[in-house]
């Protein structure tokens, strides 16, 4: 009999419980405010069946052929053109995802009990990624504007236990919609810079902005002691995975080795095929109709909210972007326990406790505003109202 | 001042000595026998085009969608259909590239100081996907019908210090272009069964046979004891980055989880577009166009070797499919120190020595037959003729 031993961290792999709840959610007929899908209606198809065209008929042989592990040059560029400080194209790596910056960040950061500090709450696919490399990880206290620069440097370590980084993601967070503020962000990287601890932020959402953009990327108030994730998943399409990371020259190489070890290079044709898409300033017209659809989502959502919830007990956060609303429950309430009682009633969420990564507030819970109508949205608030109400009336 | 202190798996992480090497021979006019990069005459690009027209116009969205880890149902019952043993499209896990498939399997089985057996020599890339998760690699004695089965059972270890897999590359092996010989698999499958050792069984060139299909695979053996890696680089295009694993119900779920967590899934699009591809058969009419270019090519090779080479004391295999033949230079002569010096005659190669896990054979060198065209062929090996005999005259 073959003998299966696992690897020590296999077993600190766990199921994604967000992908667990959302089979719970797989009903017919459901509406689902839990899962993180960008809307399909702002997926510039279009756009990327005429690029396919033109690449396969201009470069079929190069798009289809293996490639260097940096990334296709011209969107190494556009990557460097689209970010909004001074990057050289030589610090940019183009990943398979985001996600996989973050695998890629774990590999070269992580020893077996190193500190890892990240915010509370924070992204739950960073924790998986991370995981496999076994961290240690510490939560910061997290309020309105961000992590405490206070707490940041309570639990940031010194010598061999100083953390290895800090992840943040500092625009319309996932879970919560926080975004830092100009103040915390300034104070929190002169702290990382005086503490010599390296921030990892993680960008996905910046562009998906309502009224006026996010302040400056951490990255670009010390480009030195940052490593950058972003993504085309949420301006372009996720179907595609392609993200990528600005690393420094201190930090660059190794991330390149780890990306060959892991895939050897995204694919190329994908790589072509979002160059050819972001030709002459492509994003500038796109995105702001994203942001224009989404808007105007959070805002059925908000005033469904108001409308439902606010006379029961329950807050929650109006974002200025992104795609998740934050809200919590009474005083007493599990949101883990509620779920069912939602499924039910055809409105699904996320519990806010798996984004913990440790300490979870039971009675908080994500809202995606961006995968519903409007309607649906109104429906589903309306259900989850009458389920927190049947629950008050149990209590 | 920021403080990147690297994981120890980091020091462990070398460029990959083939991509230096390529670096050197990156040089005008050369002709590169080096390198592994599919012909790409053999790359379908209309039907691409076609498929992705296809697949954008009548399921645009979905295809640019987030999705399952596991894969695209309709590509993991077209892996099931396409192998030669029965398959269940359950065990079937879409990958990155099958590079992805070694870097989720070494997560998952490989402990610091874990023993891991492998072929001499071996892939490069193997080593390269292990090495992050800090194995004891250990070389299996090896001739030309595969690794030794005594030496595997002496090598294998037992109790806690059992080998956690044997990692092997049954069918025209990359880098020696040598195929496992029918009794060579019997009985090392049935040794493996009997000390309880996993057997890894990567096979990316299996289908670019020449004039017979090798033997069964080891995992149609024993399926429960193997984990199986294929790619659609070899057949269709590496530029698409996609391969598959296919792993006992014991093991699937934790590769799943560690797919997840690094970069989610492997594009929808692609995975879409594969699966287009190989409506009706595709492969049954486009791989025996590959197997005779590649045979055309390999007979081009040997032919040029046999004029050139043999008279200088040079031997080789002649390869029953895939990319790569294998040669020998004689006693004395040392395959990087040759190197410069063939370049200087515009021809490369790759040192032997890169993919040797231990005691590498100093005179060996590795040639791609299948990315010249057979009149390059022709010429490079006239160059490296006069290499040799240069050298020897010196010597």
């Amino acid at each position: 009999m073959t003998n299966w031993t696992l690897a020590a961290r296999a077993a600190k792999m766990n199921p994604s419980v967000i992908r667990e709840i959302l089979k719970v959610t797989e009903k017919p007929g459901i509406i689902s405010l839990a899962g993180g899908l960008p809307s399909p209606k702002t997926f510039p198809v279009d756009a990327f069946a005429r690029a396919a065209a033109t690449v396969l008929a201009e470069d079929g042989p190069a798009a289809l052929q293996y490639a260097a592990s940096e990334g296709f040059p011209a969107l190494r560029e556009a990557v460097a053109q689209w970010l909004p400080w001074d990057v050289d194209p030589a610090q940019v790596l183009i990943t398979t995802g985001s996600q996989q910056g973050l695998d890629l960040v774990a590999k070269v950061l992580v020893d077996e009990g190193s500190r890892v500090l990240v915010e509370t709450p924070t992204y739950l696919g960073a924790l998986q990624a991370f995981s496999p490399m076994e961290p240690t990880i510490v939560s910061v206290a997290s309020d309105d504007e961000g992590p405490l620069v206070d707490d940041f440097a309570a639990t940031a370590g010194h010598d061999s236990g100083r953390a290895r980084f800090m992840y943040l993601l500092p625009n319309f967070q996932n879970p919560t919609g926080r975004t830092m503020s100009e103040a915390r962000r300034a104070a929190l990287v002169a702290k990382a810079d005086e503490l010599g601890v390296p921030l990892v932020e993680d960008n996905p959402y910046g562009d998906l902005w309502f009224d006026q953009p996010p302040p400056a990327p951490l990255t670009a108030r010390n480009p030195e002691g940052c490593i950058y994730l972003g993504s085309f998943s949420k301006v372009l399409a996720p179907g595609l995975r392609l993200g990528y990371v600005v690393a420094p020259k201190a930090i660059y190489p190794k991330l390149l080795q780890a990306k060959q070890a892991a895939d050897l290079h995204s694919p190329s044709f994908n790589q072509r095929l979002v160059a050819e898409v972001l030709k002459d300033g492509f994003l500038e017209r796109h995105v702001p109709t994203i942001r224009a659809l989404y808007k105007r989502q959070r805002d059925a959502m908000h005033a469904a909210l108001e409308r439902e919830l606010a006379s029961l007990g329950v807050t929650w956060s109006r974002p200025d972007g992104g795609m998740f609303l934050w809200a919590r429950l009474p005083e007493g309430m599990n949101a883990i326990e509620l779920l069912p009682e939602a499924v039910e009633r055809n409105v699904a969420f996320v519990p806010g406790a798996a984004f913990y990564a440790e300490a979870p507030d039971a009675r908080t819970l994500r809202l995606s505003f961006v995968t519903a109508s409007p309607a649906q949205i109104d429906t589903g608030i309306k259900a989850l109202a009458d389920t927190v109400r049947a629950r008050l009336a149990r209590a």
